[in-house]
C-alpha cells in the first residue's frame, strides 16, 4: 500500500506514543492489537485510581463506551477530567448512543463538561447526538443513517453541527466516512463491506484515531482523517487478501491487522 | 455446505435479529463474531441501567455465566425479569454449574424464578442441574459425563428430566449432542473433537442458539437444534479446511468463524 | 518442533491440571486459548465468592493484574490468600508494576503478604520490583531494561535479587530471558521480536508458565524455563510461517497458538 511511505504513519512509528485506552470488553484485544500494529503502545488501564498515572503518561487517551458500567463510567470520568486539565487529547467513541437511554444522557452529560478532541461514530450515534433521535438498532447503524451520494449533503451538515457544537471532530464512519470539524469536512469514499461484518471496526479505528492524534494533537481533522483514510485502505488490501483465499469474516478480521501491521 | 440453501438461515439473515448479550469476559468477542457472521446483530451491554432498554430492543437475550461476579449477577438477574415482562426468548448458558457452589445455587434459583428458553450447557453442567451433581473438572465436561452410544439413553433421559422440570428447552452439547424440550428428543451426531480444544465453542454457539431462537420463538426445540447442527457441520468443515494446511487450534477457530460467515 | 518429544510436555498433556486464573480483560482470551492449546483446562472465575471453590479444584493459580480494579484486586487477594492455605503454586504477572503508583504498592503488599511461586515479567517490571524505579513506558518494557549480551550479567543479578527477596522463582522475559531462583539463573535466548508485537505474549506465558508449574509444584525454576523456552521455540515456528505467507502481526498471534497446540 501507499501508506508504506505515508508521512503521518512514519511519524507515529518513530515517536511510538502511549495512548491510554478505556475500551469495552468486546473488543478490547483487537484495540490493543491494532495499536501495537500501527507502532503505538497500548494501556489499557481501568481502574479509576489509576487514571492520573495513565493519563499523565499517555500522549492520547481513547474512551469507548461499548459496555460501560457504573465502576468504568466513574473511571472514564476520572479520565476525561484529568486529560482536560493536563491538555491530553480525548478520542470518544460513543458506542449505541442514542439506543439506550442511560448511555445517551451520559455522552451528552459529557460532552457539556469536558473537552473532546474527536467524536468517532457511526451516522445513527451523531444523529442521536445531532437531534436527540432513538434508533432502534442496537450497536450498528440503522439502514436509514447510510451515508452515500444522495444522502451525503445532509448528513455533513448533520456531523458539522455536531462538531461545531461541541468545538471537537466528527469521525462519522460509514460507506462513506465522513471527518469534519464544522467548517472544514472531508469525505473518505475507500473501505469495503466487510469492516461492518466483524466486530470492531469502528472500536479499532477509535483507537487508531487515538494514536493519530496523539502525534498531530493540533491537527485532529487531518489526523482523524489519515487514521479513517488508513484503516479503509487496510480493509481493501485485507478484502483483496480474504477473497484470494475464499476466506470469511475471521480471516477479514485477521488479513485487516496484518495490513496495519505490514504497512 | 448445504447449509446455504437452509430455510433456517436464510430466514435469520432476512429477519436480522437482534440480540442482546450478557456473557462471560473471555469469549465475548468470539460471541459477538459469530453473531454478525450468522447475520444477527448482537448487543453485549453489560450495565443494569441499561437492561430495560436493550432487552426491549432485542428479538433474544443469551445470559452465559462463565465470568460472574455480582454486578454481571445482577444485571443479569434484571435482564431475565424483563425477558419474562416482554416474552423475550431467553437462551442460558450456565457455564461451570457443578463446579462452584455459588454459581449452581444461583442458576437454580434464576432457574425457579424466571422462565428460560433453552439451556445450553455441556453434560457436567446438565447433571449437576439433575442431581446436584458435583464436578471436579472446571468449566470442561467430565469424560465420565461423556455422550455416546452407550450412554446415550441415560443421557437423554437426564437432559430431558431437566428440561420437563424447568418447562425448556435443553440443548446438552458434547460429542454428540441431545436437544430436547423433555417429550421430544433429537440427537445430533455431527461435529468434530477440535471443537472441544478451543475455548469458546460453547458459548459460541450459545449465542448462535440466541440468534435461531429469536427468529423462530415459538419453536425453541427445532431453532436449538438447528443452531447445533450448523456449528456442528461448520466445525467439520473448519476442521478439514485446518486438516489442510496442517493448522492448530487457532487456525480452526478463524475458520469456524469463516464457515459461519460463508454458510 | 522437538518439543513434540519433550517429556515436560508430554507430562502436562498426560495429567491436564485445571489452572485458575485471573487475568486481565485485554488477553484472556488468549491466555485461556492458549493454556487448552498446551493441553491443560483454564478455568477464569472472577467473583471473589469463587475463589475458595475453584482455587481448591485447580492444580496452579494465576494471578495478572493487567486490568485490576477494585473488584479484581479483592479477588486475587482471596485467590493468593487460599492458594496459601492449600499450597497451590501461584505465578504473578505483576502487568505495568512501577508505571503505576497503585499497582506498584499493591503488588508489593501482596508479595510481602503472601507466598509467590513464579513472577513472571518483563525487565522493566523487575525493575521495578528491584529499586523503586519508576518507567514512563507503560505495560512495555523501557528500551533502556533491554536484557542482550552487555546487560545480562547486570539484569541477571537484578532477577536473583528479587528472587531472593520474595523467596520465588524470576522469568524475566525479553529478547533473552533470565529465569532463576536467586541462586542458580538459566537464560533463554530462543524467540523472535514479533513477539513484542502482539498483545498477550508475557500474559499466555503467564498462563503456560502456571501450566508448567501445576505439574512439576516442586521444580519452579525448571517448569517456569521449559514455559519460557516452549513458547519462545513456537514463536520462532510461527515466525517462520508468518514469513512464509507474507503475514503481519495477527497472522503471527495465530500460528503461535497453532504451534503450541502442534507441538
Amino acid at each position: 500500500m501507499d501508506w508504506k511511505r505515508n508521512a503521518a504513519l512514519k511519524n507515529l512509528r518513530a515517536l511510538r506514543p502511549l495512548v491510554q485506552c478505556l475500551t469495552n470488553a468486546v473488543t478490547v484485544n483487537d484495540v490493543a492489537n491494532i495499536i501495537l500494529a500501527c507502532g503505538a503502545s497500548p494501556v489499557m488501564a481501568v481502574d479509576i485510581r489509576e487514571m492520573e498515572d495513565f493519563v499523565s503518561l499517555a500522549q492520547a487517551v481513547l474512551v469507548n463506551i461499548g459496555t460501560l458500567d457504573e465502576t468504568s463510567e466513574h473511571a472514564a470520568e476520572a479520565a476525561l477530567a484529568c486529560a482536560a486539565r493536563l491538555a491530553r487529547p480525548v478520542v470518544l467513541d460513543p458506542v449505541g448512543v442514542g439506543a439506550g437511554k442511560y448511555r445517551t444522557e451520559m455522552v451528552k452529560r459529557w460532552l457539556d463538561k469536558w473537552p473532546v478532541t474527536v467524536i468517532r461514530a457511526n451516522a445513527s450515534e451523531i444523529r442521536a447526538l445531532h437531534e436527540n433521535a432513538v434508533t432502534t438498532k442496537g450497536v450498528d447503524a440503522a439502514d436509514a443513517d447510510a451515508v452515500n451520494a444522495e444522502t451525503l449533503p445532509d448528513r455533513t451538515r448533520m456531523a458539522a453541527d455536531v462538531a461545531t457544537k461541541y468545538h471537537c471532530v466528527v469521525a462519522m464512519s460509514g460507506a462513506w466516512d465522513v471527518i469534519t470539524d464544522g467548517s472544514q469536512s472531508l469525505v473518505c469514499r475507500r473501505g469495503v463491506p466487510m469492516m461492518s461484518r466483524i466486530t470492531g471496526t469502528g472500536c479499532m479505528l477509535g483507537g487508531l484515531t487515538a494514536a493519530f492524534v496523539a502525534t498531530r494533537p493540533a491537527q485532529p481533522l487531518q489526523a482523524a482523517y489519515d487514521a479513517t483514510e488508513f484503516l479503509c485502505l487496510c480493509g481493501e488490501e485485507a478484502a483483496r487478501k480474504t477473497d484470494a483465499i475464499h476466506g470469511g469474516t475471521a480471516s477479514f478480521r485477521n488479513f485487516l491487522l496484518d495490513a496495519v501491521s505490514l504497512a
